[in-house]
Parts: structure tokens; C-alpha cells; sequence
């Protein structure tokens, strides 16, 4: 079964396409591509499972591959330059359209190329990961990384569709499968509370791989990001709150190296401290932590940072956010469960207790 | 005198202040910097003329200086990052303010990292130079050069507002103001021949740097640009005549090596390739081709490209252009003085004849 969801968002609206086999459904690209030129960027995992599908619906069109390494350490600037000196030899002109197949990394590297490319030129993101179909893939955020900060060059730059074939969760290694699932688990937290109930009666589900549970997991992921990009594209509001945990979690992938904690195994652990610091506070209460911690547990996802990391450096590391404003950390919090906000109004001495670990009280 | 302009564009319309002394209002940069946190782009020829003067109107906020080499070398990926490194070093947030001080150089690369430093923040012009008072301090388009073409790796970014103080024109060396005067000239060419009929009765002052003729040109200039832009932000339509000579001179920059010829000089000798194009092609008459070609003439400004890139050469490098489509070169010419027209329907052997400096029949 397939499913079509729509980002609501004027001229710049376009279609997520759910649903298994999609990557095979050649009326399906033939409706969305129109370029004759085509550019498929790819990493050296994914190509040699999914690139000849994908390559097999642009046989009547010219259409070069660059295939990169796998992996966040190479979501940087030189990655981008290389993509674009790459589109430039091949001769690529403003109509080419570029395909994004891949996880979160080809996604926004790719989406990062595609908006500067000749000042811009159409994508199309064809996300193979869970956390590409729930997450990266949807929204228009492009980036790559700084040595000194996460996703911190970058543009806005929608993709004319997405293409998320669950399929293709099949071959995702376990690791990656889990670090997906922090983001849906997210979406629950923050917005969605009978999502959050329906994933702790699916988490074993989603773990086994089932393939409806999965597919009701990225539909409801994609419904609830489509719904808060489309309110918000730029954000300057409530779409900040789908940075629950990601302040936190950017510190922690900076500080570990980036690719040494994945992204979602990052972002969970955020999640729990964002939590923690929500109940310290007395937002959320000891059995909605429990629920939020157990969750993530089950969910195979650690719900504490690295003990190397000390509080100095949390705070050194987070003071570089892009959620900043005025030198005081701005952090998404818990409102209870299925409810949050974006704020500084928090105790200072609180967030320094999460940040040590200190037991609670 | 001051005069305001507005480029109208919705949401991102923006005012352009044109006037003698500009630099040193403070109740102007007062009403139009908001940011507690400003960073100053220029370069080592601007800085030591006027960053003291422009620092001044920011003493009461945080202020941090960026100064890199001069040149239109500096206008790579590689300043970029440079830009992006300090800014990240420097802390600066999403609401921080660029103040892009020097010619067009120093406002495409800090409107680029203005457009992508946290995928996005506000940046203010501040153009010293002719060319980047009448051109490329307005309308948005922002990019660094590629080996493999000029101005390949960019954003359509929208400026807060521009500050053309026409005083800052009396320091530029001769060799710029020409250059700036190619794109003046531009201006009557494509649309506006009461313009390019005040040129020819005025360019005796301009080179004689008469203040007045100055902020004349550089309004009537403004003006038109501005119509345009609003007219047809992202270059779908009518803003691909503002190309005119670009084409023929993008690759001459290239082919030269940038640098060595100015980008005025080189749009200067594109103009009457394009003019000779549009005579042969018979649109426009011996007497207009001879008037556009005097007139350039006269603003000390070269008529032919140089002599050792050949036809072969010409082809190769304006093929790499964004404007092209379909494999097909696509240009800018003439039909008349004051009328322009973007097309592919030429007749190849004209082009060639043009290409091969072939004397005209």
C-alpha cells in the first residue's frame, strides 16, 4: 500500500510518496522527473544495493552517478565542493535535476548541492534510511557539518518530492534502524501523544521489522513533520521544537568525533537529558520520565551521553547551537508527554545538574 | 542629495540609499541595524579608506572584522569557509548581522556566507566600488567562482538594504571606475535608450568623476536594475538581459585567469561581440553598432576580447554558462539601442564569425 502526504508549503509544496517497492514504480519517477539531465548522488553502501533500480528509471535521459564514502565525516565542505566541481565537469546546466539515494548525509549534502548549484537547480530525495524517510528527507533543511558545529552551513532548499520506499529498511543494519526510531519516538514527545502510545504497544514491532508496522511509523513520522514544516518552514516558531534533544545531541556527536556516535543514537541520548531536565523542573512527571527512558531503552538507544564529556564542555559545545539567541542556551523541553516548547526560562542551576548527572533529588 | 530607492519584492523588498557622504550617517545605519551582533566583511584596499568610519556606527554593539586579501582570486570556496570558520570562532548567531564593505567581490562571497552561515542570516551592502553600486550590490545574487566557471557555487540571498555613498567612487582607482562603467552602460543598451543617449552626452563627466553625473548614473543605473529584479527575482524571464556581454565575457575572465581582465572590462568586450552578433544577424544598424562601440571606446573600456583565446576556446567556456539550455549556447542580443532580447535563435555561423573576429562583410 501506498501512501502520498503532502508538504503544504504554496509553490514550493511536493509530495512524500510511502510504501513498499517504490524504488521499482517507474510510472511513479517517470511523473515526478521531468529533467533531461539527471545526477544520482549516492554513498558506497547504498549504491550497490539500490543505484541500478533507481538508474534503470533515467535510461532516456543523460544521468551521471557520484558515488561518495559513507558516513557523517563526510558531510563537509570539501564533500560539497567535490559535488560541485563533479556536476560542473559533467556539464550539468541549471535544468538538471539531482537525485538525493541515501540516509540522512546524502540528503543534506545533496540538498545543500542542489540549492547552490548554479544558485539553485531541482532535487528529489529518495531517503533509504529510517531516520532519512522520517526526518532529513522532509522539510527542505540542507547542511553539511564544521569542524566547530553541526549543520552549520546550509540553505533551505525544498525537494520536489520524496521517495521513501520502506523496502529498503530491510537491509538497514540494526544500529541504523534503532537510530531512526529516536526520531519517531520524537515525534511522539513533542506533539503526538497517541503516537507515543502506539509506538510503546509497537516498539517490539518496529525491532522485528514488521513491514506495516514500519510503514504506519514513517506515515505518521512524515504526517506530523509535513505538519510542522508546513506551519512553519523557516523556523521561527513551533518547528523549532522538532530539536527535542538535538542541542544536546549535537554536542555530543561533536565532542565523540562526528560518526562515532550516529546521529539518532545522539539525539536519544538529548532526548533523555532534555527529559530529565523537564522533570527536574517539575514539567514533566517522575512516570512520564520513566515512559520516555523505557522507550528509549527499548528502542535499543542509550539514554545517557558518554561519561567522558563533562559538563564544561556540554556547555561550550552547546553555546555554538543555531537555536542560540543572546549567549543563553535555548532548549526544547517536555510539557508532559505529546507537548512541548521551545524556551529560556529554565533554571540555570538545573540544567547544570543534568549535565553533571547528578542523581535526582 | 539622497535618494531611496526600493527594490520591491513582497516580503523581501529592501530600500537602496544612494548619496554623497552616506558612510558617515549614523542615524541611517542606526535605523537600519537591528542585530547586536555585527561582522564586517571587507577587504585590504576598503578597509584602510573606510572600515574605521562604518565601525564606528556599531560601537555600541558587538562588533568583529574580517578582513581578506583584494581580487576577484579571493571569490572561491575557499574564502567562503574562511568566512564561515571565523564566524563560527566569533560565536556569532542566527541573528547576527554582515556588513558586506568593498566592490562586488566582497558582496557576492558575504552575501553567499550571509545566505548560508546557519542556513541563513541578514547581511547589509555597503558597495565602494562602481561596478557594485550600479550591479552587483543589488538584487540578491550572491556566489563564489569555480575553476570551471565564474560565479557556479551561489544563492539568490536578498540584502537588508543598500548604502551606495557615491563620495567612496573618488578613491577608486581609474582601472574600476571604467570597469563600472561597462555595467552603467549596460543599462541604456538593454532597455532604457534615454540612458544611453544621457551616457554619450555625459561620459566626459563621469570620467572626470563629476559628483553629480556620478549619482546620476548610479540612480538611473539602481533604477533599472531594481525594476527588473522586482519584476523577475530568479531570472526566469526578463532579468537574463542584465547578461548582456556576460556570456562572451564570463569566459574571457575565465579563459584569462580571474583577475587579470576586470569583470567590467571583460562584460565591456562581451557588449560588442554581442553588438557585432546582433548587427550581423541585421537587428541592429551599422550606425547603432558603431555608437554602442564608441561609447565603450570612450569609457576607456576594450571593444575586443583578447586576442589569443580562440573560437574553439570561446565555445568550450560559454557552453560551462548557467544560462544555457539544452546544449545550445543562449545569449543576450540586441535588437536596437535600448531593446534586448534573450535567445538561441541565431544563426550558428554568425556566432562563429563574431567568435573568429572575422571582418565584418
Amino acid at each position: 500500500m501506498t501512501t502520498v502526504l503532502n508538504v503544504e508549503l504554496g509553490e514550493r509544496s511536493y509530495p512524500i510518496h510511502i510504501g513498499a517497492g517504490l524504488l521499482d514504480d517507474s510510472a511513479l519517477f517517470a511523473s515526478l522527473v521531468k529533467s533531461e539531465q539527471v545526477v544520482v548522488l549516492s554513498n558506497e553502501v547504498v549504491a550497490p544495493l539500490y543505484l541500478d533500480r533507481v538508474r534503470a528509471h533515467f535510461s532516456a535521459r543523460r544521468c551521471e552517478v557520484l558515488v561518495l564514502p559513507d558516513g557523517e565525516a563526510h558531510k563537509t565542505l570539501e564533500s560539497f565542493g567535490q559535488v560541485m566541481g563533479f556536476m560542473l565537469e559533467k556539464r550539468l546546466e541549471r535544468g538538471a535535476l539531482l537525485v538525493a539515494l541515501g540516509g540522512g548525509v546524502i540528503g543534506d549534502l545533496g540538498g545543500f548541492a542542489a540549492a547552490c548549484y548554479q544558485r539553485g537547480i531541482d532535487f528529489l530525495q529518495v531517503p533509504t534510511t529510517l531516520l532519512a524517510q522520517v526526518d532529513s528527507s522532509v522539510g527542505g533543511k540542507t547542511a553539511v557539518n564544521h569542524p566547530l558545529g553541526k549543520n552549520m552551513i546550509g540553505a533551505f532548499h525544498q525537494p520536489i518530492a520524496v521517495i521513501a520506499d520502506t523496502d529498503t529498511l530491510s537491509t538497514l543494519p540494526a544500529r541504523e534502524l534503532h537510530a531512526g526510531l529516536a526520531e519517531v519516538i520524537k515525534y511522539g514527545l513533542i506533539r503526538d501523544l497517541p503516537f507515543f502510545e502506539w509506538l510503546e504497544r509497537h516498539i517490539d514491532a518496529l525491532l522485528a521489522r514488521q513491514p506495516a508496522a514500519l510503514a504506519e511509523a514513517v506515515q505518521r513520522s512524515c504526517q506530523n513533520k509535513a505538519e510542522v514544516v508546513a506551519a512553519d518552514e523557516r523556523e521561527t516558531g513551533e518547528r523549532a521544537t522538532l530539536n527535542l534533544g538535538h542541542t544536546f545531541g549535537h554536542a555530543i556527536e561533536t565532542a565523540s568525533g562526528y560518526g562515532n556516535w550516529l546521529h539518532g543514537e545522539a539525539v536519544a541520548a538529548g532526548m533523555c537529558m532534555a527529559a530529565q531536565l523537564s522533570a527536574r523542573a517539575g514539567w514533566l512527571s517522575a512516570a512520564e520520565l520513566e515512559r520516555t527512558l523505557a522507550l528509549i531503552a527499548r528502542a535499543q538507544l542509550p539514554v545517557a551521553p558518554p561519561p567522558d564529556i563533562s559538563a564544561a564542555t556540554f556547555r561550550e559545545l552547546m553555546l555554538h547551537d543555531k537555536k542560540n539567541i543572546g549567549g543563553r542556551i535555548r532548549l526544547v523541553l517536555l510539557q508532559g508527554l505529546g507537548k512541548s516548547c521551545v524556551t529560556r526560562d529554565y533554571d540555570d542551576a538545573l540544567l547544570e545538574a543534568v549535565l553533571r548527572r547528578e542523581p535526582a533529588a
